[in-house]
């Protein structure tokens, strides 16, 4: 038993769930993907099971390098800040995540739309950070290629770096609005950023104040030593990939907390939340066939392009069944976390492409009875490998409806989670503290 | 009596009302101007009084170049999309209308942002399309100065075609979301925008489908004369600053109707609101001494730094009551209308500083009763000099609230008004058609 709560996180990764063929599981419901009340239904959900933060993902582009990905993938989003704009007055209680590409951006709109989503939730605001990865992303912002993987982490730390000195911009306390005197804020309380750096040059002051939360919390899931060193220096909640097995997990945990500390940071103030995709069924036997059945549903051709998109080269020219020995030696410019598991399960060169995305389509999930999956959770809480877990559903709605209604009375019966909201702010939830403005 | 109704738009100029010094007026709200709930009270307002469009202005800055900005001036303001997002939750039937600046954004986010609001509140998403003046707001985004007046309305030409372009990139039909046979789009009728101009650069396809109003519906405010070349090629609603008298104002409108025609497009496709901010009172005298009141409560120095700023001089080294002389013979880089209204005012050197700040605060606002108002607006609706108006109120909530309760049914019972929506989307309820797909 532990005294503290794990820290739930619910996410929408695609619209239809974690994985490209969710879309198409018992119980979705594709056709509402542009509606609210589909995100409302979801938030609402997780606020029921006790959920800190909702989540959505975001990409700039629609996937089409391969044709697979038009015809098989979800690649319509609501864009997040007016999304979760829509969802803070249909919701209550829970955090309110937006990520956003810190490469495709000016830090003064993210600082104001953050800040004003902040304003609107009454603190419920949050940001996911993350690069941006894809060529087809900078081919819609003017750019012909993607920035290189260190410069573009460089360009992240800085972005950040402007958007908490804009949210400092105004002191607490610096509006006045005295309708008798006339004044309307204590320009002596107004700071000007005047911020002279490798990408950005912002004079500030921001044109909205201080947020309630003073700084909305900021999330990231870099796992590459750039990816990592960011989050040890500015993040407050890092999701992660499984780190494999309990004593890998254990290692990525130290690692977090070690980099927060060796930024003179409280360890407690950077939250590790592994990611977590749970195939959840009454009986083990009812789990595996669900997971068979998300295989089932995943064409050949999109499993193949999928890879073939992490790996920069077109993979469906190799045979399916003969062994698939790519060299893996150069890391590409895309997602480093992702080649690192494609390079763990192909990396020996024995497994043809069809075990190769088996295994990699199969070992995304948790599979098994609501006891089995809190078990499994509990261990990693209990055992210094995670502050809590960022749910990403093999489905939705009916993946969340399922853990809320099954596994988490499992968790609360461990004495591992709550279920309750310890505050009313995001950061409250999170046990986060609120920073201090630098003029306080 | 016209057999057609009058288009009315509620206008949140600054957060507290049309003139720098409304939130000191009476009623004025100011600790409530970063709380969703004053602007769900504005547009519920609206929707009660019929307005077609709740419209929020926007500016990328604080305006902080004289030091009365700080002090006197209400410079904060929620983010635009953040806020509709929310309206939309809130409000049922007002359009909402998002003011954008082409200078300073990316086509494909606010493609995507306009597109999502458009799914959000069920097709009554607009955007305001402006340039910004501003140096101050180039110094928050990485440049030395604002870009030159011709070349900012190339730009926003070029922006507004992208973003109609991405918006046609999804063909009506495109998605099957058929989840028997795995296909999620149908890949022939989903299109690459590719458009290489001077300014852009981008790709596509947008990943969000086509919008349900086909696309958001245009605004401008433009009065320059690119301004106005612009509004005949691509608005679909200008508000205009008065045209002075029922003659100028005619033939404003004819100029407008004129340039749509001269584009190949139905002038009544592009709505012509002249802007009105109404200071109403029960009596004559009732609303003169309240338009006293609105210029008792704004400093001379804030007047005497508004004027610099349009003048990009600094006027305050002149005595107040001396005749003022300035050099107005070359237009500045800053909004050419107001220049325009300051030359009109100050342009023959026989007023003091002092008398100019008068009229120029006097001139903006038209005082009277409720009457009196509503034969003005009657007056011009029917003899070919406005579809309707842009009200900018005097004092939010005060001022709506008037407007509401005593103008409108003053309208109605001329039949110039009829005070109900006659539609579901924003295009509808403003009488602009759906405009087809490039590919239809």
């Amino acid at each position: 038993m532990s005294a503290k709560s794990m820290i739930l996180g619910a996410m929408i990764f695609y619209p239809g769930g974690e994985h490209l063929a969710s879309w198409r599981l018992p119980g979705a419901q594709p056709e509402r993907y542009l509606d609210l009340g589909y995100y409302r239904d979801f938030a609402r959900t997780a606020e029921r099971g006790g959920f800190a933060t909702a989540f959505v993902a975001d990409e700039l582009y629609v996937w089409d390098r391969y044709r697979s990905g038009i015809d098989h993938v979800v690649n319509t989003r609501l864009e997040p800040f007016t999304l979760l704009g829509a969802l803070s007055q249909v919701t209550e209680q829970i955090g309110l995540a937006a990520t956003v590409s810190t490469t495709y951006n000016e830090p003064y709109h993210i600082a104001r739309k953050l800040a004003s989503l902040d304003f609107l939730s009454e603190g419920r605001a949050g940001w996911n950070v993350v690069t941006s990865a894809s060529n087809e992303e900078a081919w819609n912002f003017g750019r012909d290629a993607n920035l290189d993987h260190e410069v573009r982490y460089r360009r992240a730390a800085e972005f950040i770096d402007v958007v908490n000195g804009l949210w400092d911009s105004w002191e607490d306390g610096a509006l006045r609005h005295d309708k008798e005197s006339g004044y309307f804020a204590d320009a002596s309380k107004v700071h000007r950023l005047d911020h002279r750096g490798e990408f950005f040059t912002v004079r500030g002051p921001l044109n909205i104040v201080r947020p309630p939360q003073g700084r909305p919390v900021i999330f990231q899931a870099g796992a590459s030593e750039a990816g990592r060193a960011l989050a040890g220096a500015t993040a407050e909640a890092v999701f992660t990939l499984d780190g494999g097995g309990l004593k890998g997990s254990q290692a990525l945990y130290d690692d977090y907390k070690a980099r927060a500390r060796a930024n003179g940071r409280d360890p407690d103030h950077l939250k590790v939340l592994p990611a977590l995709s749970p195939v959840v069924g009454q009986t083990k036997r009812e789990a595996e066939e669900y997971l068979d059945l998300i295989e089932e549903l995943t064409p050949d051709r999109l499993s193949l392009d999928w890879l073939s998109h992490y790996l920069e080269f077109d993979v469906s020219e190799f045979a399916m069944d003969e062994p698939f020995r790519p060299d893996l030696s150069v890391p590409t410019n895309q997602v480093q976390s992702v080649f690192e598991r494609i390079r763990k399960v192909a990396g020996d060169g024995t497994l043809t492409l069809r075990e190769i995305n088996r295994l990699l389509l199969r070992n995304r999930f948790l599979v098994g009875t609501p006891d089995r999956i809190a078990d499994w959770m509990t261990r990693r809480f209990t055992n210094g490998a995670a502050d809590g877990f960022m749910l990403a559903f093999s489905s939705i709605p009916v993946g969340i409806e399922q853990f809320v209604e099954l596994v988490v009375p499992e968790l609360t019966k461990r004495g591992v989670y709550t279920g309750e909201y310890r505050g009313s702010t995001h950061r409250e939830n999170l046990g986060l503290p609120t920073p201090p403005s630098r003029y306080s």
